[in-house]
């Protein structure tokens, strides 16, 4: 498979092209004793980093979400997802990544599989209009929360099952659900079990974010038609070339440990293919959400984190680039590149002789596209502005689990460069609460006084 | 239309919410000097300054674009816009602020339109699975370039151009083209006079990111069925607003600009709507594109600018309020709420003995949503994190047509205060450059031997 080993280029990361602003590779030899404790910490722990094991310990739970898919390809015409976060997240930027983007317009686009809907929010226009365009009878629902207690999706699953009930019946109902949840806790598989409805798991240590190579991503998956088993098959060869003195995951990480220690509090994902646009999504979510920590392991406060943002190539070099190439010195910039795209288009040789237009005869739009990724990269190094890029051979299920699995442990290792918990999220517990004491949930309510003795609204400040 | 005025709550701006990280109403007065010289600067401006008459100056291309729109309705079953940048992110923004989210999927949410794509980049295998899709003989395609030598517009004009000649004769072809461009200026129109396409104009002084008042954004909204007069009606209020002394976009950009200036960086837009959700897109370039200057006016060097990051209530709750309540203190967050939604969903009162689940049911999915937007506000105010909410009463084209009026008046009124152009994009130059060298684009050959001279990268650093 070595012929569709996705590559890691960080040449622009260096001072070498890029100028003062760059790495030289002398402040990564000054940080071993740190990035040494950092690969040594990574392998003592690998037992508490369930996801780590995803690629390799799934042959039952492959073979009974392709049964199960099976079944559903012949009996349902669309699939909606309810999840939020990784639940919602992972799902898409798969399907996005594999199928074409009007795969759920056109039938030829979807080879028999069903329509996918993933309902990651709970606006109730959006929701209202999704009730009224799928057919009951003929659509699944699958609910995933590990916790069994997410407010949204158990929100969208209580209005659901009541539909379903009404409209079909109680008995047929049952079958037009299935929920991914914790093997043992939490209300969902407890009322799965009640319920007779079709079940899969979350292993334990899995969370939300880490979770797309389990179940939550692969039910989805393979349901569309995903071939999930080449999914996992490069998500193991990642974990293999992980284990290479060359770690292209762990240089993720070092390098953007280095550069937000100097100040680069943004990270930019611009991938340069329709395909991958969602992957950038579901990584906003995994370097987010685990990295912006208030305290690190010693209950020190420190604040760290670096904000990622989404771009994509070349549309946004449209919106972005001016900003990145002239603006504040504050982000580095990872370019995902594909070789070998599956279809192209070739320019026609008309307006020959009009200057900004006959250069263009002839030419593919692959070339133009390939091109203006090439120059963007040139454009920012000659700025001086860090940047790497990350290339995939072919975008198919083989490059994507490498992708997938190779962020999961960038983010891993740099949670412990910066020595923080990468894999909780205290920080949305507040929300969370004070959403409980606005519904006047039962055991909110100094929660609910706290909030109402806060400052009153100045009017004045309201234009 | 008082009921339908939007308005600005920035009480979450000032210390005496979030502490100190907040800021003081005397560093506004502080800076009173600088605002009076904006305010007047804005007002000496204008005439350089189109795009503030598009509210007030297009009787007559609003009723051409209704008669041409009414006809297009009548032959065509699908719009496709070629356009990237502004010309692309106005119409998706305005589409999908107005539309269902399953417009193109479900035609009776169509009401009779066109479904529309917006193709916006080059990605080979999405255009060729977009001519793959399209029927030829049903479709429209409206290119949008006001210098009519944008590449990538281009390129896909010469295309489908090529395509409907073969497919349709070049005399049935014309019809299935129509091309907004410069009145006088650039390849397209004269092209489009050559061929007998139908033609709208982008007015001289309206550059592509303030372009969606005018032909660009108006056409596609109008052969969709938005209403074109109401949007222009919003802006025209919010013109009005602006005239105030409580000047919403004003105080705006005047506190993005105090926050700028004590190292706020990032700036995050977060609509609580699923309908706002591209408005952030088309603001993401608006603010980059216009604000990220190397120079100032005098030809200091100041790398200004602040990165736009979008997110998306409540989804996003779940992957990056995280790092906003918790990382650095190097953002504001503004919020988009609504305060009334075109439809709602029940949560029944199932589960009523199950604690996470039971306090949901008989409230509706909008009541949730709300209280999850004040939630969120609450946990960032109590976190010490600036931020501020821009509510529309209804998602409507009034309302949007204020909003996106109010964004472009602080996008300028902010460039005024930073003393920088908020009108070109130099930096964009180079990586245009590059890629007419990468082609061979005679009259680049000095720009392909610079790049032939830079440093060849070391495969050492290639992973």
């Amino acid at each position: 498979m070595e012929s569709f080993r996705i590559r890691l280029d960080y040449n622009n990361m260096l001072a070498e092209f890029v100028g003062q602003d760059g790495i030289n590779p002398a402040e990564i030899d000054k940080i071993q004793a740190k990035i040494d404790a950092a690969v040594a910490a990574m392998a003592a722990k690998r037992d508490q980093m369930a996801w780590r094991d995803l690629p390799h310990n799934q042959d039952n739970v492959v073979s009974d979400i392709l049964a199960y898919a099976a079944q559903v390809r012949a009996k349902f015409d669309t699939l909606v997802v309810f999840g939020i976060g990784g639940s919602a997240l992972g799902p898409i930027a798969l399907q996005q990544a594999i199928h074409s983007p009007f795969y759920n317009i056109c039938q030829t686009h979807r080879s028999g599989g069903p329509r996918l809907f993933v309902a990651d929010n709970i606006d109730p226009a959006t929701m209202a209009r999704l009730l009224d365009m799928v057919d009951l009878k003929t659509t699944l629902f699958s609910v995933v929360s590990k916790s069994g207690s997410t407010s949204e999706t158990m929100a969208q699953f209580m209005i659901i099952k009541n539909m379903l009930e009404q409209n079909l019946g109680k008995s047929a109902a049952k079958d037009h659900l299935v929920c991914t949840t914790d093997r043992e806790n939490g209300n969902l598989i407890k009322i799965a079990r009640t319920e007779g409805y079709k079940t899969f798991y979350i292993p334990g240590g899995v969370g939300g974010r880490f979770s797309q190579l389990c179940p939550v991503g692969l039910l989805p998956a393979a349901i569309c038609g995903i071939d999930i088993r080449q999914l996992l098959a490069g998500a193991a060869y990642m974990d293999d070339l992980c284990k290479s003195d060359n770690n292209p995951a762990y240089m993720y990480a070092i390098l953007h440990y280095i550069a937000m220690m100097r100040g680069k509090n943004i990270s930019v994902m611009m991938p340069y293919a329709d395909s991958l646009k969602y992957i950038a999504d579901w990584y906003a979510q995994l370097w987010a959400e685990s990295l912006g920590k208030k305290y690190d392991r010693a209950g020190n406060v420190v604040n760290v984190g670096q904000t990622p943002v989404k771009a994509l190539g070349v549309t946004d070099q449209h919106s972005q680039v001016q900003l990145y190439v002239e603006g504040p010195y504050d982000k580095i910039v990872v370019l995902l590149g594909v070789d070998s795209f599956h279809a192209d288009v070739e320019i026609p040789k008309t307006f020959a002789d009009v200057p900004s237009l006959g250069f263009l005869g002839g030419h593919t739009l692959a070339r133009l596209l390939t091109a203006e990724q090439q120059a963007t990269e040139y454009a920012l190094m000659k700025a001086g502005r860090m940047n790497m890029t990350i290339t995939l051979p072919q975008v198919n299920e083989f490059t994507i689990g490498q992708l997938l699995y190779m962020l999961e442990m960038a983010t891993a290792f740099a949670g412990e460069l910066l020595d923080i918990d990468a894999f909780d999220q205290p920080g949305v517990e507040e929300g969370k609460n004070a959403t409980y004491a606005y519904f006047g949930r039962p055991g909110y309510e100094t929660k609910k006084a706290e909030m109402d003795a806060a400052p009153a609204k100045n009017p004045k400040y309201i234009i």
